[in-house]
């Protein structure tokens, strides 16, 4: 037979799997002679076996629950459904994964009307048993039964308003018999049953109903949201109650080992005295902060100070404790890791580190990557936040608070901006050309797309706050308005919140984060372990600056067309689209290679001796045309065509399915002069560089290679017009030429690639796009169905498919590495940036992510991270 | 040393890579004791070691060249530049595939000044030895070096005038000796150099023109059209002159050992007494028929008819032969496999196995799959189409000819039709509402789109002629026009070539195609031999009857959505499209169920009891909202709607990337009661067949599958829903339930789909446009760049892409059988129509290829052709 139940001495905290995290961490504080209230935990393996069993517990479990729980009467010496001498019980979730209040929890189980009576005779305390076995029976109505507890809840307060009581401490012991019979009488009213005096009875469905509770719906919902696997299942802890609401020398609270908010290494937490854990959420009275314990119960507090010390050492981390006071007898109903702001994660890590209480190794790991953004973030003031009402929730498309004047055109921003004023560019979705105004706003706020839409890449490679997606608003007339008819006007004042995704019609203050010393120190620590590289994606010289401020050991992507979305070289940009025949374009083309040359000159200085990337022109021609009338009619006087003329070209370079069309080396291709042009762009800045002292490194790189033929044909143009500058220059300048890998092709035919480039790097978006055939900019449409339906738990543009676009780049890699064994291999993908993804990389052996600039530092945690986990298989 | 220069008696027929087909097969004649001019071969090898030389000869190829020529002077008993006994030689092309007329050839070469003078002496032919002479000073200099022989054309044309000659042969001995003269100083003049008497020097550069020719614009085209490698290079033939103008013995002309049109066992040919061959070609002379060589020179016709019937039997095929008699004397210049047309290909396979001259497989070998198309098409009449003018050349997107009176819409196309009118239906491009027109049509013309548009495919499945992307022309205010001005109005005759994609803007007469016995008997011999299944693209009861007759052996794909297309039908789509509520929609799809289930019963019925593969819906549903402001109105009214909420969700539902947007089985995702419409269409259709006394096979299709749980989710509903029905009814039904694979990560994760279907059908349209990140509708604008730079050699939307597409294809078969043997493997995209992809197909083991009904007869012959050429394989 199986094992499904274990008493907590059987267990140990390695035992998440089976037992959950609470039942495990009991059970380990049980093996270190801490107090803790007798019992045992129904396993996960018991959770699966239920659904198996359509929703019922097998003869197995209910079998070893009744052999576990008369071990359980030994110890206590007490009897479960023995009046004389009861066990009551309490029932709780616990799954793998920390799942706060997601499922059910049902107290003071085995109390039934002979029980009540007798143990109200014995304690002497008819009030304190009489109101457990009331909320018993609510409690069971609602978790087993599925009656909504508001039924007795409006019971209640009608019973007491009738007795004009004000608070549920003016009820009797008498009271509370009675509301016990009424809340019996609602049962049965409401159920057509009894409610089960058989405590056996009970404790079955109990368990039953907390196994059902994992697939209710906030749980899925929570699973899907944090990634956990539905068929981990939840484990039940049935446990003796114990209460803090028996005497003044009673209590209960939480408590952490140090301070979660601050990281200072201080006892923390709250209580409240003679009190159960309800009362502490319902809020009806204000706890105490932990050091008034010291006062009261000084043994008691004593005791607590030990035993979380001793669980700290134990767990090497910061633990969040839960705890009752009976009777002046201190229990530790549970123990965890505590969750922590990103400044005291910092603190307590390297703090720890510092007492010699963990290594280097364990102090990086205790900080989660994803958090290391608030550290760079501006944040609104917490106290402000908290009166303030978020009228929608967007998608948190990149992280930070912004305040200020709603602007709705990029260069009515740019003009308030110039005029000092601190401005949000609110617009239904941003094009390529709003890109100067983004970059002088606080903050954007878009009513259509996704977490990879346009303003969401370009604001998180800017670190600008950027709400995404809020589709609860929309844009009429001017005006941004949500459903409830709340208006405002450009020039009003807006927050957004890219860390949650909120936003507020009114002004919130901002407060600016600081990097400490010891933030300095932990990335020093980082580095250290660090076995692969992160660069950034970056395309001015602003980004390359504070990328190589933050660590960044070279610009991975520089997307050139970027360079050209000021409202100047766009037109000129557009005059090179449009041009009829190769000698238009070139002409077009002469004016663009200055500023081109100009911006690489610039980022390979600033990057020096770093390398810097620089990818070929990618997008469809057709994004940077003229949209307004006025654009076109400027663009037909200055090329001396019609209005007419002007469109039908912009018709003709219209697509069914431009991310599949004409772009990336199709261009270089079709038009080679565009080729030409960005090589001597590259290649004169890289002269110019060497002329004034730099060491530089470019690295060309081609994008959306299908093909060999097609990768020599690029590259021959690359090469021949490198050399041939370089050779009339004299200077000593090496460069390279590679390719991003971005379609199943180009990873089916790596090897050929590979003899002929020095360096890959994944387009992982790209290869995401077409390994799936879901186009980033519609899919979620449709996604969202499919995270409704669990049949995928997390998006794939943000965290890499490792069964299936991995396995493209694991075969890529493999074969290239067959034919060349030192090609660079790189990933410049928003994957790059995503600790789970860079996991990945790390794995599969690349030489450095290239993530945005606001992403460094997550990136070189994740990267840490990944060098420490995966010691074993580097 | 490596060889690079045969003697002709070095070679034979199986060594074309080396000697090409030319040289190979004058090797083979001389082997068989045939008279063949004494000669050499320069080899291909030769010509990639001139390119490597940086396009010179290489001293090894020179000496090689001088040592087999003193073997041919020793043979032929003449002296190349030896004034008293002189080798005159011939200095041909000859590559490893046919590629008439593509490249350069030199005659008469080794004569000078000397020479010549010497020669007119000895033979007494002063006239003939002239016209010689002038001859090669004109083609040396011009494919030597590059001189166009226009100069010396106007030269004479002027000299005749002065002269009043009328034709050539005015010439005088004087008037050649003369012209010769003028000649030599047009040569001198214009190039700055003597025309060299070193006859060295001339055969050393005749040979290295004719390498050069190799990549003359003309070739690049003509191998970039007909996917020959570049790298294959030519051969050059040098050979002894022989002359059909020396006599009224002597004569020249092309035979054929059958009739190359009808395939009759008869001589076939024509020639010229006392003349040249290019003479044949200028058209002076009208040749007559061979069978008249029978009275002028009873001798040679008898020895011409045993050398034709030898060299058959040794090929085993029909030759066509080039030949001179000089003075009396055959000398075969050449033998190859002679092109034939279709009947003819059929009728002469059938003879030759009928006379046990080759066995089943050489039979079927004979007959190129491609060209089976013209038998099952309508043609122009031969004798009227020679004297019509071309107006444009589009796609030859769909074979067969047309011809009828213009119709711009698809409504006009059916009422006209309906009228008795024959009616050619042209579109700028057609969409899905057309279908009906164009069943109504002859034939359709567009203006945009490829090979596999919308149009062409339609047109493909409906067996009509297709002429797409004629882009030379526009549709203006309803009329057709060219750019030279001419218009045609609706009702004027037109008349288009879907097999060579010319359009002509008058009438033309068909002729009807005839199926022979011969024919059938031939199928007869190729399904013997066939070791894969023929399965057709078929949406309706028609294309499915007439599919059956074609002999096909089941239905590989029923695109559903394709039933849906009538005015009616499209009407309740749409209204389930727009539906905004599930009781919306499933009021909808109410209407729907009705029309799927006749029409899914009627194609099982049809088809029973072969397999019918049902695919749900797959498009992304846009494709079907109304266009027209009087559909859209006609819809708002019927949905109680406003225009404008019409509108919004039309908008809603637009796409930036449809081909990766919400379609195929995201479809059932996320309208679930769209995959339970269908299933109960499927079963109850199949359930009524059944009953109605039909053995019936549905296996039902879900498109464009990318996970594991999607499979799952999609095949859950149609299996609940089916045993549902199928349990109901009482009755015995199996049916099957398979996925597309046509997204890059099916092909990565087939194992785990093929635990979970019966059958794969490979998608190659879709999977080729995600491998290569190339879309269908877009791709053209760029490729053809592609084509011209020499990057790709064919489409890979009609031929498949074994490098990368099929590496996909190839892995994914391979891990399904692992875990699934059984599993039933086919292929639905337009590549299944198409001869290699056949061979690809058979070679990585699928059971069936399923293809447009016009085309079950080419592939019945691919298939054979493949089983046969993969003995060894299989």
């Amino acid at each position: 037979m199986k094992k499904y139940v274990y008493l907590f001495s059987e267990g140990n905290k390695d035992m998440k799997d089976i037992l959950g995290g609470k039942g495990a961490n009991i059970a380990e504080m049980v093996n270190m002679g801490i107090n803790v209230p007798k019992g045992f935990t129904v396993s996960t393996d018991a959770c699966n076996d239920y659904y198996k069993n359509n929703e019922e517990l097998s003869e197995d479990i209910r079998l070893q629950v009744e052999l576990k729980l008369k071990e359980v009467e030994l110890e206590s010496k007490k009897e479960f459904g023995n009046p004389h001498n009861p066990l009551l019980l309490s029932v709780r979730s616990g799954a793998r994964a920390s799942m706060p209040g997601m499922m059910d929890t049902i107290l003071n189980l085995g109390l039934n009307d002979e029980i009540a009576a007798n143990m109200a005779k014995n304690t002497n305390n008819s009030r304190f048993v009489y109101d457990s076995y009331r909320r018993l029976i609510m409690m069971y109505a609602d978790v087993v039964k599925g009656l909504d507890k508001d039924i007795f809840e409006r019971f209640l307060t009608i019973y007491k308003e009738q007795k004009k009581y004000t608070s549920d401490l003016d009820l009797t012991s008498d009271d509370l018999i009675e509301i016990t019979h009424h809340f019996k009488t609602i049962y049965k009213d409401n159920l057509h049953e009894e409610f089960p005096s058989d405590v056996y009875i009970q404790l079955v469905e109990a368990i039953s109903a907390v196994f059902r509770s994992w697939n209710n719906e906030r749980a899925i919902y929570y699973r899907k949201m944090n990634d956990i696997p539905d068929s981990w299942g939840t484990a039940v802890n049935v446990q003796e109650m114990v209460y803090g609401n028996l005497s003044k020398n009673s209590g209960t609270g939480v408590a952490f080992s140090r301070n979660p908010s601050t990281g200072e290494d201080e006892f923390y937490g709250e209580y409240l005295i003679n009190a159960q854990g309800e009362d502490v959420v319902a809020g009806v009275r204000t706890p105490e902060p932990i050091s008034k314990l010291k006062s009261d119960m000084p043994d008691v507090y004593n005791e607590f100070i030990s035993i979380a010390k001793l669980l700290e050492k134990h767990y090497k981390d910061m633990q969040d404790m839960e705890f009752t006071i009976e009777n002046g007898k201190l229990f530790m109903l549970q123990t965890r890791i505590g969750k922590r702001t990103a400044p005291a994660s910092i603190k307590i890590a390297m703090d720890m580190y510092h007492e010699g209480l963990i290594t280097k190794e364990e102090a990086i790991l205790q900080v989660d990557p994803d958090k290391i953004d608030e550290l760079l973030h501006k944040v609104f003031n917490e106290q402000e936040l908290k009166i303030k009402r978020v009228i929608a929730t967007g998608l948190a498309a990149s992280p930070g608070a912004a305040c200020g004047k709603i602007c709705f055109e990029a260069n009515k921003a740019i003009e308030m901006a110039k005029n000092g004023e601190k401005v949000v560019l609110v617009r239904l979705e941003t094009s390529p050309e709003d890109i100067e105004g983004v970059n002088y706003s606080e903050g954007i706020l878009t009513i259509r797309g996704g977490m990879t839409s346009h303003a969401a890449v370009v604001a998180r490679g800017m670190g600008k706050c950027c709400v995404s997606g809020a589709s609860e608003l929309s844009i009429v007339n001017n005006t941004l308005q949500d459903k409830n008819g709340n208006v405002l006007n450009e020039g009003d004042y807006i927050s957004i919140d890219g860390s949650t995704g909120n936003v507020y019609f009114e002004q919130i203050s901002l407060e600016e984060p600081e990097n400490s010393d010891l933030f300095n120190e932990f990335m020093t620590l980082v580095d250290s372990v660090s076995k692969m590289e992160v660069r950034v994606n970056a395309d001015t010289v602003d980004e390359a600056k504070k990328a190589k401020e933050f660590g960044a050991k070279g610009i991975g992507l520089c997307r050139t067309e970027h360079m050209f979305f000021s409202e100047e070289r766009i037109f000129d940009l557009r005059k090179m689209i449009l041009a009829k025949t190769t000698e238009e374009r070139e002409k077009a083309l002469d004016k663009l290679i200055k500023y081109q040359m100009e911006d690489i000159e610039g980022l390979l200085k600033v990057m020096a001796p770093l390398p810097v990337v620089i990818r070929y022109l990618d997008p469809p021609l057709h994004e940077f045309l003229p949209k307004t009338e006025k654009e076109i009619n400027d663009l037909a006087k200055s090329l001396n065509l019609t209005k007419e003329e002007i469109n039908i070209r912009i018709n003709e370079l219209k697509e069914f399915n431009p991310m599949m069309g004409h772009r990336g080396c199709r261009l270089a291709v079709t038009y080679p002069e565009i080729a030409v042009m960005q090589t001597k762009a590259v290649i004169q800045a890289a002269i110019n560089a060497i002329n004034d002292g730099y060491l530089v490194k470019p690295e060309i790189m081609i994008p959306l290679i299908v093909d060999l033929k097609e990768l020599k044909f690029v590259k021959n143009i690359i090469v021949e017009t490198a050399n041939r500058l370089i050779k009339e220059a004299g200077v000593d300048l090496e460069y390279k030429v590679g390719t991003m890998i971005e379609t199943p092709r180009a990873c089916i035919i790596s090897d050929e690639l590979a003899k002929n480039t020095s360096f890959f790097s994944f387009g992982t978006n790209d290869l995401t796009q077409l390994t799936y055939g879901f186009s980033r900019d519609d899919a979620s449409k449709f996604l969202n169905s499919y995270y409704d339906k669990g049949l995928f738990n997390h998006d794939v543009f943000a965290t890499i498919d490792e069964e299936g676009v991995g396995k493209l780049m694991q075969s890529a890699i493999a074969s290239a590495k067959k034919v060349n064994n030192n090609i660079e291999l790189g990933i410049c993908g928003e994957h790059a940036g995503e600790k789970k993804s860079i996991d990945f990389c790390y794995r599969i052996g690349l030489d450095y992510v290239s993530c945005s600039t606001y992403r460094i530092y997550n990136a070189r945690v994740a990267v840490a991270h990944a060098s420490i986990n995966n010691k074993k298989l580097s």
